[in-house]
Protein backbone atom coordinates (compact mmCIF):
# COMPACT_ATOMS: atom_id res chain seq x y z
CA UNK A 1 0.00 0.00 0.00
CA UNK A 2 1.52 3.53 -1.04
CA UNK A 3 2.96 5.30 1.80
CA UNK A 4 2.42 9.64 1.85
CA UNK A 5 4.25 11.81 4.10
CA UNK A 6 3.06 15.12 4.78
CA UNK A 7 4.68 18.26 6.05
CA UNK A 8 2.17 19.93 8.15
CA UNK A 9 1.98 23.44 9.54
CA UNK A 10 -0.92 24.31 12.57
CA UNK A 11 -1.96 26.97 14.94
CA UNK A 12 -2.25 24.70 18.01
CA UNK A 13 -4.85 26.73 20.02
CA UNK A 14 -8.32 24.90 18.90
CA UNK A 15 -7.06 21.12 19.25
CA UNK A 16 -6.33 19.48 22.65
CA UNK A 17 -3.08 18.57 20.61
CA UNK A 18 -1.61 16.26 18.12
CA UNK A 19 -3.00 13.16 19.07
CA UNK A 20 -6.60 11.72 18.46
CA UNK A 21 -8.75 12.09 21.76
CA UNK A 22 -11.58 10.75 22.87
CA UNK A 23 -13.95 14.07 22.95
CA UNK A 24 -11.54 16.87 21.93
CA UNK A 25 -10.63 17.90 18.60
CA UNK A 26 -7.31 16.94 17.39
CA UNK A 27 -4.85 17.92 14.62
CA UNK A 28 -4.79 14.02 13.70
CA UNK A 29 -8.29 13.27 13.50
CA UNK A 30 -8.40 16.71 11.58
CA UNK A 31 -6.31 15.07 9.31
CA UNK A 32 -7.73 12.08 8.90
CA UNK A 33 -10.80 13.58 8.19
CA UNK A 34 -10.00 15.19 5.24
CA UNK A 35 -8.10 12.75 4.32
CA UNK A 36 -11.28 10.46 4.41
CA UNK A 37 -12.92 13.21 2.29
CA UNK A 38 -10.66 13.33 -0.95
CA UNK A 39 -9.70 9.45 -0.63
CA UNK A 40 -12.48 7.90 1.02
CA UNK A 41 -10.14 6.18 2.94
CA UNK A 42 -9.87 6.27 6.77
CA UNK A 43 -5.57 6.47 6.96
CA UNK A 44 -4.10 6.49 10.66
CA UNK A 45 -1.35 9.09 10.31
CA UNK A 46 1.45 9.28 12.42
CA UNK A 47 3.32 12.05 13.20
CA UNK A 48 6.94 13.12 14.40
CA UNK A 49 6.29 14.87 17.56
CA UNK A 50 3.10 14.23 19.89
CA UNK A 51 2.82 17.97 20.27
CA UNK A 52 0.09 18.55 23.43
CA UNK A 53 -2.79 20.84 23.45
CA UNK A 54 -2.10 24.50 22.28
CA UNK A 55 1.67 23.72 20.77
CA UNK A 56 1.68 24.98 17.27
CA UNK A 57 4.20 23.01 14.44
CA UNK A 58 5.55 24.98 11.17
CA UNK A 59 7.47 22.05 10.27
CA UNK A 60 5.69 18.74 11.49
CA UNK A 61 5.91 15.20 9.55
CA UNK A 62 3.20 12.77 9.53
CA UNK A 63 3.06 9.68 7.31
CA UNK A 64 0.04 7.79 6.13
CA UNK A 65 -0.60 4.71 4.35
CA UNK A 66 -3.95 4.76 1.44
CA UNK A 67 -4.24 2.11 -1.42
CA UNK A 68 -4.74 4.72 -4.01
CA UNK A 69 -2.31 5.80 -5.60
CA UNK A 70 -1.71 9.90 -6.09
CA UNK A 71 1.14 12.50 -6.43
CA UNK A 72 2.34 14.47 -3.73
CA UNK A 73 1.29 17.76 -5.51
CA UNK A 74 -2.47 15.95 -5.68
CA UNK A 75 -2.53 15.17 -2.26
CA UNK A 76 -1.49 18.68 -0.90
CA UNK A 77 -4.16 20.53 -3.03
CA UNK A 78 -6.62 18.01 -1.93
CA UNK A 79 -6.28 17.79 1.89
CA UNK A 80 -5.72 21.80 1.99
CA UNK A 81 -8.96 22.20 0.24
CA UNK A 82 -11.00 19.22 2.29
CA UNK A 83 -9.14 20.93 5.46
CA UNK A 84 -10.38 24.62 5.30
CA UNK A 85 -11.45 26.11 7.61
CA UNK A 86 -9.43 24.45 9.91
CA UNK A 87 -6.14 26.41 10.67
CA UNK A 88 -3.75 23.42 9.54
CA UNK A 89 -2.30 23.61 5.89
CA UNK A 90 -0.01 20.60 3.86
CA UNK A 91 2.58 22.38 2.98
CA UNK A 92 4.79 19.57 1.18
CA UNK A 93 3.34 16.06 0.68
CA UNK A 94 5.32 13.16 -1.99
CA UNK A 95 4.75 9.44 -1.87
CA UNK A 96 7.67 7.34 0.14
CA UNK A 97 9.00 4.05 0.69
CA UNK A 98 7.60 1.87 3.17
CA UNK A 99 9.87 1.92 5.39
CA UNK A 100 9.91 5.82 5.97
CA UNK A 101 8.00 6.61 9.32
CA UNK A 102 7.41 9.79 10.29
CA UNK A 103 8.11 9.28 14.17
CA UNK A 104 10.98 6.60 14.07
CA UNK A 105 12.87 7.57 11.42
CA UNK A 106 13.32 11.14 12.45
CA UNK A 107 17.08 11.78 13.58
CA UNK A 108 16.57 15.40 14.89
CA UNK A 109 13.44 17.53 16.16
CA UNK A 110 14.00 21.21 16.12
CA UNK A 111 11.73 23.24 18.11
CA UNK A 112 11.05 27.25 19.08
CA UNK A 113 10.14 28.56 21.64
CA UNK A 114 8.69 32.01 21.77
CA UNK A 115 8.80 34.42 24.92
CA UNK A 116 7.24 37.91 24.84
CA UNK A 117 9.25 39.67 27.67
CA UNK A 118 8.07 43.17 27.78
CA UNK A 119 5.75 45.03 30.30
CA UNK A 120 3.00 45.19 28.10
CA UNK A 121 1.05 42.14 27.13
CA UNK A 122 0.36 40.22 23.78
CA UNK A 123 -2.02 41.60 21.75
CA UNK A 124 -1.46 40.14 18.41
CA UNK A 125 0.14 36.89 19.20
CA UNK A 126 -1.98 35.86 22.08
CA UNK A 127 -1.41 31.99 23.35
CA UNK A 128 1.40 32.47 20.35
CA UNK A 129 4.24 33.50 22.59
CA UNK A 130 4.84 33.44 26.46
CA UNK A 131 3.99 36.84 28.01
CA UNK A 132 6.70 36.83 30.67
CA UNK A 133 6.37 41.30 31.45
CA UNK A 134 9.28 41.64 32.53
CA UNK A 135 13.25 42.05 30.63
CA UNK A 136 15.15 38.36 30.83
CA UNK A 137 18.83 38.32 30.97
CA UNK A 138 20.22 36.29 28.20
CA UNK A 139 23.67 35.68 29.04
CA UNK A 140 22.77 34.36 31.99
CA UNK A 141 20.25 32.07 30.42
CA UNK A 142 22.40 31.03 27.81
CA UNK A 143 24.76 30.09 30.63
CA UNK A 144 22.29 27.89 32.37
CA UNK A 145 21.76 26.66 29.12
CA UNK A 146 25.52 25.52 28.30
CA UNK A 147 24.53 22.97 31.64
CA UNK A 148 22.02 21.27 29.96
CA UNK A 149 23.59 19.91 26.71
CA UNK A 150 25.06 16.84 25.81
CA UNK A 151 23.77 13.29 27.30
CA UNK A 152 21.92 13.65 30.78
CA UNK A 153 19.42 12.06 32.84
CA UNK A 154 16.35 14.45 32.38
CA UNK A 155 14.14 13.26 34.90
CA UNK A 156 13.55 16.87 36.51
CA UNK A 157 12.39 18.38 33.15
CA UNK A 158 10.35 15.29 32.50
CA UNK A 159 6.13 15.32 32.91
CA UNK A 160 4.53 12.99 35.26
CA UNK A 161 2.54 11.12 32.50
CA UNK A 162 5.84 10.79 30.15
CA UNK A 163 5.59 7.37 28.57
CA UNK A 164 9.60 7.18 27.54
CA UNK A 165 11.05 3.87 28.73
CA UNK A 166 14.42 6.11 29.64
CA UNK A 167 15.27 9.56 31.09
CA UNK A 168 18.36 9.58 29.09
CA UNK A 169 18.03 11.88 26.02
CA UNK A 170 20.89 14.15 24.47
CA UNK A 171 20.34 17.78 24.24
CA UNK A 172 21.99 18.66 20.80
CA UNK A 173 21.91 22.57 20.91
CA UNK A 174 19.61 25.15 22.93
CA UNK A 175 20.44 28.49 21.32
CA UNK A 176 18.62 31.79 23.13
CA UNK A 177 18.52 34.79 21.08
CA UNK A 178 16.88 38.48 21.33
CA UNK A 179 14.50 39.70 18.59
CA UNK A 180 13.09 43.07 19.65
CA UNK A 181 10.91 42.01 22.24
CA UNK A 182 11.15 38.77 21.78
CA UNK A 183 13.44 35.76 23.12
CA UNK A 184 13.62 33.48 21.31
CA UNK A 185 14.56 29.57 22.41
CA UNK A 186 15.80 27.15 19.37
CA UNK A 187 16.32 23.67 20.38
CA UNK A 188 17.20 20.49 19.04
CA UNK A 189 17.84 16.93 19.67
CA UNK A 190 16.90 13.57 18.28
CA UNK A 191 13.96 13.44 20.65
CA UNK A 192 12.48 14.91 23.82
CA UNK A 193 10.79 13.79 27.12
CA UNK A 194 6.98 14.72 26.98
CA UNK A 195 7.06 18.20 28.25
CA UNK A 196 10.90 18.16 28.06
CA UNK A 197 11.24 21.79 26.14
CA UNK A 198 9.01 23.42 28.01
CA UNK A 199 9.84 22.35 31.49
CA UNK A 200 13.76 23.74 29.99
CA UNK A 201 12.59 26.91 29.28
CA UNK A 202 10.42 27.56 32.34
CA UNK A 203 13.42 26.64 34.58
CA UNK A 204 15.45 29.07 32.43
CA UNK A 205 13.26 31.89 32.71
CA UNK A 206 14.03 31.74 36.90
CA UNK A 207 17.27 32.66 35.61
CA UNK A 208 16.66 34.89 32.75
CA UNK A 209 14.46 36.92 35.90
CA UNK A 210 17.31 36.87 38.10
CA UNK A 211 15.45 34.80 40.31
CA UNK A 212 17.79 31.86 40.62
CA UNK A 213 21.56 32.02 39.24
CA UNK A 214 22.45 29.88 35.73
CA UNK A 215 24.49 27.33 38.16
CA UNK A 216 20.89 26.36 39.37
CA UNK A 217 20.41 24.79 36.25
CA UNK A 218 22.85 22.07 36.78
CA UNK A 219 21.45 22.00 40.60
CA UNK A 220 17.85 21.21 39.13
CA UNK A 221 19.15 18.78 36.14
CA UNK A 222 21.43 16.72 38.73
CA UNK A 223 18.50 16.29 41.50
CA UNK A 224 16.70 14.55 39.03
CA UNK A 225 13.85 15.29 40.64
CA UNK A 226 10.99 16.69 38.97
CA UNK A 227 9.82 18.87 41.98
CA UNK A 228 13.44 20.43 41.50
CA UNK A 229 11.90 22.12 37.85
CA UNK A 230 11.10 25.53 37.34
CA UNK A 231 7.34 26.03 36.49
CA UNK A 232 6.69 25.07 32.70
CA UNK A 233 6.33 27.03 30.25
CA UNK A 234 2.71 27.16 28.30
CA UNK A 235 1.74 25.84 25.33
CA UNK A 236 0.99 28.58 23.67
CA UNK A 237 5.14 29.76 23.14
CA UNK A 238 6.22 26.10 21.05
CA UNK A 239 6.38 25.24 17.55
CA UNK A 240 7.39 22.02 16.19
CA UNK A 241 9.74 23.66 13.58
CA UNK A 242 11.54 20.98 11.54
CA UNK A 243 12.03 17.28 11.70
CA UNK A 244 14.98 15.57 9.93
CA UNK A 245 15.53 12.72 8.27
CA UNK A 246 18.72 10.67 7.88
CA UNK A 247 21.14 8.01 8.79
CA UNK A 248 19.78 6.82 12.22
CA UNK A 249 22.74 6.30 14.33
CA UNK A 250 21.20 3.40 16.69
CA UNK A 251 23.30 5.27 19.50
CA UNK A 252 19.74 5.38 22.01
CA UNK A 253 17.27 2.61 21.83
CA UNK A 254 15.18 3.30 18.98
CA UNK A 255 12.06 2.71 21.20
CA UNK A 256 12.28 6.23 22.65
CA UNK A 257 11.98 7.70 19.14
CA UNK A 258 8.66 6.73 19.64
CA UNK A 259 7.89 9.11 22.50
CA UNK A 260 8.67 12.55 21.43
CA UNK A 261 6.20 14.26 23.12
CA UNK A 262 8.68 17.66 23.77
CA UNK B 1 -6.35 69.41 31.07
CA UNK B 2 -3.18 67.12 30.58
CA UNK B 3 -3.12 65.01 27.65
CA UNK B 4 -1.66 61.83 26.62
CA UNK B 5 0.02 59.52 23.78
CA UNK B 6 -0.37 56.20 23.95
CA UNK B 7 1.44 53.67 21.58
CA UNK B 8 -0.91 50.46 20.38
CA UNK B 9 -0.69 47.20 18.89
CA UNK B 10 -4.08 45.17 17.81
CA UNK B 11 -4.96 42.28 16.16
CA UNK B 12 -7.45 44.01 13.74
CA UNK B 13 -10.07 40.87 13.30
CA UNK B 14 -12.21 41.16 15.60
CA UNK B 15 -12.79 45.00 14.96
CA UNK B 16 -14.62 46.70 12.51
CA UNK B 17 -11.50 48.89 12.53
CA UNK B 18 -10.06 52.10 14.37
CA UNK B 19 -13.17 54.37 14.12
CA UNK B 20 -15.75 54.27 16.39
CA UNK B 21 -19.17 52.26 14.78
CA UNK B 22 -22.50 52.35 16.52
CA UNK B 23 -23.25 48.90 16.22
CA UNK B 24 -19.83 46.89 15.78
CA UNK B 25 -16.89 46.79 17.75
CA UNK B 26 -14.31 49.18 17.11
CA UNK B 27 -10.12 49.82 18.36
CA UNK B 28 -11.42 53.33 19.49
CA UNK B 29 -14.06 52.37 22.10
CA UNK B 30 -12.61 49.54 23.05
CA UNK B 31 -9.71 51.81 24.10
CA UNK B 32 -12.01 54.49 25.53
CA UNK B 33 -13.85 51.86 27.75
CA UNK B 34 -10.77 50.98 29.56
CA UNK B 35 -9.87 54.38 29.82
CA UNK B 36 -13.22 54.92 31.45
CA UNK B 37 -12.76 52.01 33.49
CA UNK B 38 -9.32 52.96 35.20
CA UNK B 39 -9.95 56.69 35.03
CA UNK B 40 -13.60 57.37 35.46
CA UNK B 41 -13.32 59.73 32.40
CA UNK B 42 -15.32 59.43 29.37
CA UNK B 43 -12.19 60.24 26.92
CA UNK B 44 -11.96 60.83 23.04
CA UNK B 45 -9.12 59.08 21.69
CA UNK B 46 -7.83 60.26 18.49
CA UNK B 47 -5.32 58.23 16.11
CA UNK B 48 -2.96 58.26 13.76
CA UNK B 49 -4.64 56.32 11.45
CA UNK B 50 -7.81 55.31 10.95
CA UNK B 51 -7.42 52.07 10.09
CA UNK B 52 -9.81 50.02 8.05
CA UNK B 53 -12.05 46.37 9.36
CA UNK B 54 -9.30 43.97 9.55
CA UNK B 55 -6.13 45.48 9.66
CA UNK B 56 -3.70 45.27 12.56
CA UNK B 57 -1.55 47.77 14.52
CA UNK B 58 1.60 47.76 15.52
CA UNK B 59 2.41 50.75 16.05
CA UNK B 60 -1.07 53.14 15.96
CA UNK B 61 -0.49 56.35 17.98
CA UNK B 62 -3.72 57.75 19.77
CA UNK B 63 -3.74 60.69 22.08
CA UNK B 64 -6.27 61.43 24.49
CA UNK B 65 -7.10 63.89 26.98
CA UNK B 66 -7.77 63.69 31.27
CA UNK B 67 -8.53 65.92 34.01
CA UNK B 68 -6.86 63.32 36.25
CA UNK B 69 -2.50 63.71 36.40
CA UNK B 70 -0.99 59.95 35.59
CA UNK B 71 2.40 58.89 35.24
CA UNK B 72 2.77 57.46 31.49
CA UNK B 73 3.65 53.82 33.23
CA UNK B 74 1.04 54.30 35.44
CA UNK B 75 -1.91 54.84 32.20
CA UNK B 76 -0.01 51.46 30.72
CA UNK B 77 -0.22 49.53 33.04
CA UNK B 78 -3.85 50.45 33.78
CA UNK B 79 -5.18 50.25 30.64
CA UNK B 80 -3.71 46.74 29.98
CA UNK B 81 -5.34 45.65 33.22
CA UNK B 82 -8.79 46.99 31.68
CA UNK B 83 -8.12 45.96 28.06
CA UNK B 84 -7.98 41.87 29.03
CA UNK B 85 -8.71 39.65 27.19
CA UNK B 86 -9.05 42.13 24.04
CA UNK B 87 -6.37 41.83 21.58
CA UNK B 88 -4.97 45.27 22.07
CA UNK B 89 -2.28 46.19 24.01
CA UNK B 90 -0.88 49.58 25.19
CA UNK B 91 2.84 49.59 24.57
CA UNK B 92 3.93 53.07 25.66
CA UNK B 93 2.14 55.98 27.31
CA UNK B 94 3.59 59.54 28.07
CA UNK B 95 1.79 63.07 29.02
CA UNK B 96 2.75 64.79 26.02
CA UNK B 97 2.31 68.57 25.40
CA UNK B 98 -1.53 70.17 24.30
CA UNK B 99 -0.02 71.10 21.22
CA UNK B 100 0.44 67.46 20.33
CA UNK B 101 -1.93 65.48 17.79
CA UNK B 102 -1.67 62.23 16.89
CA UNK B 103 -3.10 62.37 13.64
CA UNK B 104 -2.60 65.60 12.75
CA UNK B 105 1.29 66.07 13.87
CA UNK B 106 2.10 63.16 12.02
CA UNK B 107 4.58 63.54 9.95
CA UNK B 108 5.11 60.02 8.46
CA UNK B 109 3.09 57.08 8.35
CA UNK B 110 4.58 53.34 7.78
CA UNK B 111 2.74 50.69 6.64
CA UNK B 112 3.88 46.72 5.96
CA UNK B 113 1.73 44.32 3.82
CA UNK B 114 2.46 40.76 4.38
CA UNK B 115 1.56 38.09 1.08
CA UNK B 116 1.92 34.95 1.81
CA UNK B 117 2.95 34.01 -1.74
CA UNK B 118 3.03 29.50 -1.12
CA UNK B 119 0.86 27.15 -2.75
CA UNK B 120 -0.54 25.79 0.72
CA UNK B 121 -2.77 28.33 2.18
CA UNK B 122 -2.15 30.23 5.43
CA UNK B 123 -2.32 28.16 8.90
CA UNK B 124 -1.00 29.68 11.79
CA UNK B 125 -1.53 33.75 10.06
CA UNK B 126 -5.06 32.92 8.47
CA UNK B 127 -5.98 36.23 8.16
CA UNK B 128 -3.08 37.90 9.07
CA UNK B 129 -1.12 37.87 5.47
CA UNK B 130 -3.07 37.64 2.02
CA UNK B 131 -2.63 34.01 0.85
CA UNK B 132 -2.12 34.14 -2.92
CA UNK B 133 -1.16 30.59 -3.78
CA UNK B 134 1.48 31.36 -6.40
CA UNK B 135 5.07 32.75 -6.63
CA UNK B 136 4.72 36.39 -6.74
CA UNK B 137 7.97 38.07 -9.26
CA UNK B 138 9.94 40.69 -7.23
CA UNK B 139 11.69 42.17 -9.18
CA UNK B 140 9.01 42.81 -11.39
CA UNK B 141 6.61 44.42 -9.07
CA UNK B 142 9.71 46.42 -7.53
CA UNK B 143 9.81 47.69 -11.37
CA UNK B 144 6.41 48.40 -11.09
CA UNK B 145 6.80 49.97 -7.83
CA UNK B 146 9.27 52.49 -8.99
CA UNK B 147 6.62 54.27 -10.69
CA UNK B 148 4.45 54.95 -7.57
CA UNK B 149 7.02 57.14 -5.79
CA UNK B 150 6.62 60.41 -5.32
CA UNK B 151 3.89 63.40 -6.06
CA UNK B 152 1.10 61.96 -7.77
CA UNK B 153 -2.56 61.90 -8.11
CA UNK B 154 -3.47 58.92 -6.64
CA UNK B 155 -7.51 58.87 -7.70
CA UNK B 156 -7.30 55.06 -9.39
CA UNK B 157 -5.75 54.04 -5.77
CA UNK B 158 -8.35 55.91 -3.50
CA UNK B 159 -11.50 54.39 -2.49
CA UNK B 160 -15.16 55.51 -3.36
CA UNK B 161 -15.63 56.97 0.18
CA UNK B 162 -12.07 58.28 0.68
CA UNK B 163 -12.89 61.53 2.32
CA UNK B 164 -9.47 63.51 1.65
CA UNK B 165 -10.01 66.47 -0.16
CA UNK B 166 -7.12 66.63 -2.43
CA UNK B 167 -6.20 62.96 -3.87
CA UNK B 168 -2.50 64.51 -4.42
CA UNK B 169 0.00 62.34 -2.02
CA UNK B 170 3.88 62.12 -2.07
CA UNK B 171 4.50 58.06 -1.66
CA UNK B 172 7.63 58.62 0.09
CA UNK B 173 9.15 54.61 -0.39
CA UNK B 174 7.80 51.52 -1.20
CA UNK B 175 10.38 48.36 -0.43
CA UNK B 176 9.40 45.02 -1.50
CA UNK B 177 11.25 42.05 -0.05
CA UNK B 178 10.97 38.16 -0.08
CA UNK B 179 11.17 36.24 3.66
CA UNK B 180 10.79 32.86 3.13
CA UNK B 181 7.18 32.03 1.80
CA UNK B 182 6.07 35.62 2.21
CA UNK B 183 6.64 38.59 0.25
CA UNK B 184 6.87 41.87 2.53
CA UNK B 185 5.44 45.58 1.15
CA UNK B 186 7.10 48.69 2.86
CA UNK B 187 5.17 51.50 2.91
CA UNK B 188 5.73 54.85 3.78
CA UNK B 189 4.33 58.17 3.22
CA UNK B 190 2.78 61.74 5.57
CA UNK B 191 -0.60 60.21 4.63
CA UNK B 192 -2.44 58.26 2.73
CA UNK B 193 -5.91 58.40 1.09
CA UNK B 194 -8.27 55.56 1.88
CA UNK B 195 -7.26 51.64 0.74
CA UNK B 196 -4.14 53.43 -0.55
CA UNK B 197 -1.47 50.74 0.76
CA UNK B 198 -4.05 47.89 -0.05
CA UNK B 199 -5.37 49.21 -3.90
CA UNK B 200 -1.22 49.83 -4.64
CA UNK B 201 -0.55 46.11 -3.41
CA UNK B 202 -3.70 44.57 -5.51
CA UNK B 203 -2.11 46.45 -8.36
CA UNK B 204 1.58 45.00 -8.03
CA UNK B 205 0.28 41.24 -7.10
CA UNK B 206 -1.05 41.34 -11.05
CA UNK B 207 2.33 42.31 -12.29
CA UNK B 208 3.91 39.66 -9.79
CA UNK B 209 1.43 36.81 -10.88
CA UNK B 210 2.72 37.75 -14.69
CA UNK B 211 -0.90 38.94 -15.71
CA UNK B 212 0.10 43.06 -16.18
CA UNK B 213 3.92 44.03 -17.45
CA UNK B 214 5.19 46.44 -14.78
CA UNK B 215 4.73 49.37 -17.07
CA UNK B 216 1.00 49.16 -16.50
CA UNK B 217 1.43 49.94 -12.94
CA UNK B 218 2.11 53.60 -14.80
CA UNK B 219 -0.75 53.35 -17.13
CA UNK B 220 -3.07 52.67 -14.32
CA UNK B 221 -1.73 55.90 -12.23
CA UNK B 222 -2.02 57.93 -15.10
CA UNK B 223 -5.67 56.68 -15.41
CA UNK B 224 -6.91 58.71 -12.75
CA UNK B 225 -9.82 56.20 -12.92
CA UNK B 226 -10.81 54.19 -10.08
CA UNK B 227 -11.55 51.19 -12.70
CA UNK B 228 -8.32 51.01 -14.03
CA UNK B 229 -6.98 49.56 -10.39
CA UNK B 230 -5.72 46.04 -9.96
CA UNK B 231 -8.58 44.59 -7.13
CA UNK B 232 -7.69 45.80 -3.41
CA UNK B 233 -5.55 43.35 -1.44
CA UNK B 234 -7.66 42.01 1.79
CA UNK B 235 -7.54 43.99 5.05
CA UNK B 236 -5.68 41.27 7.25
CA UNK B 237 -2.48 41.54 5.35
CA UNK B 238 -1.80 45.05 6.53
CA UNK B 239 -0.20 46.50 9.69
CA UNK B 240 0.42 50.04 10.50
CA UNK B 241 3.74 49.77 11.56
CA UNK B 242 4.88 52.92 12.64
CA UNK B 243 4.45 56.80 12.73
CA UNK B 244 6.67 59.07 13.30
CA UNK B 245 6.55 62.96 14.63
CA UNK B 246 9.26 65.87 13.75
CA UNK B 247 8.87 69.15 12.55
CA UNK B 248 6.16 69.52 10.48
CA UNK B 249 6.74 71.04 6.50
CA UNK B 250 3.69 72.40 5.50
CA UNK B 251 4.01 71.38 2.45
CA UNK B 252 0.48 69.48 1.49
CA UNK B 253 -2.39 70.66 3.08
CA UNK B 254 -2.86 70.28 6.53
CA UNK B 255 -6.41 68.84 6.50
CA UNK B 256 -5.43 65.98 4.25
CA UNK B 257 -3.26 64.35 7.29
CA UNK B 258 -6.62 64.31 9.39
CA UNK B 259 -7.59 61.72 6.13
CA UNK B 260 -5.30 58.80 6.38
CA UNK B 261 -7.09 55.53 6.31
CA UNK B 262 -4.03 53.72 4.54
Amino acid sequence: MPRYRILVEYDGRPYAGWQRQANAPSVQQTLEEAILRFSGEAAVTKGAGRTDSGVHATGQVAHFDLSGVWTGLRIRDAMNAQLRPAPIAVIEAAPVPDSFDARRSATKRHYLYRVLDRRAPAALDIDRVWDVRRRLDIEAMREGAKLLLGKHDFTTFRSADCQAKSPLKTLDSLEIHRAGDEVLFEVSARSFLHNQVRSMVGTLKKVGEGKWPPSAVGDVLEARDRKACGPVAPPGGLYLVRVEYGFLQAEEPVDDLAEDDA
